[in-house]
């Protein structure tokens, strides 16, 4: 089985839930589930919702409707989170209740650990739209996790928060689960192993025919002079050095340096139409 | 003056602008300004958007509106980027045209080291709600960038990928200036954005001389069919696009551009004393 494997992802996922409590606004628990399921997550929990079944729910869920039929409905926010081993409430940094308090990365990164090396339950809370969780409610958490904004105006709507927050909990996934391949190979990652190409990077060795074609090129056409170089090689080491060619951009560059070649000591010459245009 | 000091990463961050590409809903504009300054970024730019101004703008940029009046209204995508020095596309994973694909975080941690170690300015381009941007403009983008999300389902709307996309710039903005504290980390970054060139790295409006150029050039000497040209021209700016040259190394490659062309139709020929060699 593939770790990478996107129904894998979404196990480790399914024990992570959203739990809303009080939730007014039917959209906005639309716009969880949609948030969720684009994630990855499938676990929604809500807490004596103020307006439950509602159309908006559907609407704004848009393509993850199938997840309202597991929608679990409970009264107080005990029986949301009896089985869970990591809860954790979502709250403002200017809280006054002094709590353990996590950014949404490194809870994420905790939070999945639990679930995929020691097989724990985790629920992530989130407040009323208006006045987020009581102190009675926030002290029930293991953990308080806020997600860090513009001080000068901070205000996530509780949509945007879970957004945020099933991001973090699927980048902290698929860091795991990348981990747990190949811990070797994750150390080594640099700004170029995130992209992703089509054709293999050239290595070092063949990099080092292309510089002298280059020089040899520019030398025969006179741009570069062979007894005072100065800084041209360098620079050129420097450019082309930076990009990692693939070996399709490879050889089309050595291409165009042949044709240049060609044109220089006449073994190619501009075809005869081309001539009469 | 405190490095984390929350208008200081606001400062940071006006260097990074989004850009909506032809967007229909307001209601996903306001949105975007109240993603936007939840995260502290300030800059959002239009081109040619469907319905502007609307007052649902106002109303789903909440507590935002004061970025309304700094909102730029452009005709094309050329004219939203031209000062930039950095260009990433959204662009889901499933893109036909194959371009250097960076996943939200490495593409913000790019991003904000091109910011604050080089005073570059940095473009996030979204697309059009209902098919995204087309194959023209994602080829004028030196990235794709993309959100890691459930392949199964996979459809973040354009305003919860901006609140993602601003949430990433903000938290690379926040390591980074945790960085600059402690310069010893700062010596170990490896990408290129982070060394210090002599010379000031080119715009997007220069680069957009830079391609016509080497086309001519190539359709010269025949290497590049003008009338079917394949996918070379697509090639040339997905190499070139992610060097990022900087002014001198712009100016050698035109002149080399420009010595072909030159012995392509006989005005520059080889000195005498290379002949007799």
């Amino acid at each position: 089985m593939d770790i990478f494997d996107n129904a894998v992802i979404s196990q480790h996922l399914s024990h992570v839930r959203i739990v809303m409590v009080n939730t007014t606004l039917p959209a906005n628990i639309g716009s969880a589930l949609r948030a969720m399921k684009t994630m990855g997550l499938s676990k929604l929990v809500l807490v004596a919702p103020k307006t439950y079944p509602h159309p908006d729910i559907e609407a704004l869920a848009a393509g993850a409707t199938d997840l309202i039929k597991s929608i679990e409905i409970v009264e107080c926010l005990e029986d949301a989170i009896k089985d869970c081993h990591l809860v954790f409430g979502t709250s403002a940094r200017s809280r006054t209740i002094p709590w353990p308090l996590l950014d949404a990365r490194p809870a994420a990164e905790r939070s999945m650990q639990s679930v995929i090396y020691s097989q724990q339950e985790v629920a992530v809370v989130f407040g009323r739209e208006d006045r987020g969780l009581t102190n009675e409610e926030l002290a029930l958490a293991n953990y308080h996790v806020t997600i860090p904004v513009n001080s000068d105006y901070g205000v996530l709507n509780v949509a945007q928060a879970i957004q945020v927050i099933c991001y973090e909990m699927r980048m902290a996934t698929l860091a795991l689960a990348d981990k747990t391949v190949d811990t070797q190979a994750v150390m080594h990652v640099t700004d170029s192993a995130d992209m992703h190409w089509d054709e293999p990077l050239v290595t070092h060795e063949q990099m080092e025919q292309f510089y002298p074609h280059i020089e040899k090129m520019l030398a025969e056409i006179e741009f570069l002079d062979p007894k005072n170089p100065r800084l041209l090689p360098l620079r050129l080491r420097r450019l082309f050095g930076r990009i990692q060619l693939d070996k399709m951009e490879y050889h089309l560059l050595r291409g165009i340096f042949s044709r240049v070649q060609a044109l220089n000591n006449g073994t190619w010459k501009k075809s005869k139409h081309e001539d009469q245009n």
